[in-house]
């Protein structure tokens, strides 16, 4: 019998375990810098993306080792994403899973600079990963630095600052949506898969798989963010409304976009049919990002 | 007869032709984005990182169209570090290069998202790079990475900051110095070389061509901002004085400041003795950096 919650918890330990050996120490100079880069990764985040990367190279019979890499890759450029987004010049959020935001505690600068250290060093780290056959670790990198770019998930967070105060607009919404969170879910999956070696063939359907996934994910975000309690969230709720984002709440209406999440969700899992490897988990955690609490 | 302008006005114009057919155009959504991405990277620097990175590769006997990619990457990420450096929560600049800075034409958040686009697409970039054996495109990616990162250039502008209003101390300017500037003039002085298939023994030589050619190149820094007049510089001059920055001049003042520039440019030419390939271009930029005006 298949447990995700025991899946999760089992891969996050690994994750975790691996970012605190990986990330550089905070005995080492610069030390205060060293220390915020470590404050906003092992702040408890779900480890989402990395998960979905060893899920991924499961499915295709990779080893979970053999993957480490790209997935802390992912990690921590996720990390840097979220410690940009909340400096004071663009969300200016205080909170952030429950604790203050990287900048409250370090000082807007030394904020500024984990971030663009932590998307360095998910580089770094790309440059070690050991993908299998046809596959190499410049192709891996070169996925990475794409998805995470000025098409990627920038553009995504460009259009989300200036769709704020704007009218409800499905095209832009889904401009959004498929950028700065899609893209990141849909990387994570595919550099899983090509780690272990998936073909063409197989890529394509981890491709499908992270898009439908990713979109459900940014549609629960939104509902949560419409309908949680600040204890449950972490940080305030219904911010979103009060800045005027552009969520899929705010264009669709709340049951639409649970009934949308739902159908994500469903095709998300079916699009898995075709592989060969154990699929349980990427189907089990699919239904998890739609359906979850926080 | 070797003709350094000559060398660096051809260098530069081929660079500049490149940049502007790989950078994302205006026209392509965000184009605020590339916009920024744009005016920040074609306002006229001296392209001093990516001609060296070709110089390097020309003193093994590489060509310089093999050496491109490494090249521009070099140049984006350099970028990136002057648009986040002049920030308003870091050094708060409004002039570079005699043009607003980023954030004063693009205003904070645009001019933030713009560098840390253009250090991933530095990062992308270096992924298409085709280097010689006995160097993989991965090992060169994360020799960038390194040197980018929160031991090198990050380091250099954390301490950097640390250090303005605090007594003049020589450790700590070593320290920022090593960094800040002269961990990227060597890494793009190796990479070039790399590119080219340099050997180990020879690496070892623009490993330390680099590093004096780096800390002459910052020493002559110094000396400009406690010397020049605004219009040489295309910026404020004296402000690293009024704002009490660690620097050369201020730690060893300036005659010695002179003195140990026209050393290490001597020490950075000798250094090239054993290389086969034609060394008068490095020699020479060596030589330009301490002695420019501007």
């Amino acid at each position: 019998m298949f447990s995700l919650d025991t899946y999760i918890a089992e891969k996050a330990r690994i994750i975790n375990d691996a970012l605190d050996r990986h990330l550089p120490p905070a005995c080492e100079r610069p030390g205060k810098l060293h220390e915020a880069m470590r404050y906003s990764v092992m702040a408890g985040g779900k480890r989402l993306r990395p998960v979905l990367c060893m899920a991924a190279a499961e499915a295709v019979g990779g080893r979970v080792e053999n993957v480490m890499m790209p997935a802390l890759a992912v990690e921590a450029l996720h990390t840097y994403t979220l410690i940009h987004d909340d400096l004071p010049c663009m969300d200016d959020d205080d909170l952030r899973r429950g604790k203050p935001t990287a900048h409250k505690v370090y000082g807007e600068a030394t904020a500024l600079l984990a971030g663009d250290a932590l998307l360095t060093l998910a580089f770094e780290w790309m440059a070690r990963a050991t993908p299998e056959s046809p596959w190499s670790a410049s192709v891996l990198a070169g996925e990475l630095a794409e998805a995470a770019g000025s098409r990627g998930v920038i553009a995504g967070q460009v259009e989300d600052l200036a769709a704020e105060g704007r009218e409800p607009d499905a095209d832009m919404l889904s401009f959004i949506h498929s950028r700065k969170t899609g893209v990141l879910i849909r990387c994570a999956v595919r550099l899983g898969a090509m780690t272990a070696g998936a073909s063409q063939a197989d890529l394509a359907v981890f491709s499908e798989y992270g898009d439908k996934a990713g979109t459900a994910f940014q549609i629960a975000d939104d509902i949560l963010n419409a309908t949680s309690t600040p204890e449950q969230l972490g940080k305030p709720v219904g911010s979103d409304a009060a800045r005027k984002k552009l969520t899929y709440v705010a264009v669709h209406g709340l049951s639409r976009a649970r009934a949308d999440a739902a159908r994500l969700v469903q095709e998300a899992a079916e699009a898995l049919a075709p592989l060969k490897g154990d699929t349980r988990p990427l189907a089990a955690i699919a239904r998890h990002v739609a359906e979850r609490q926080r």
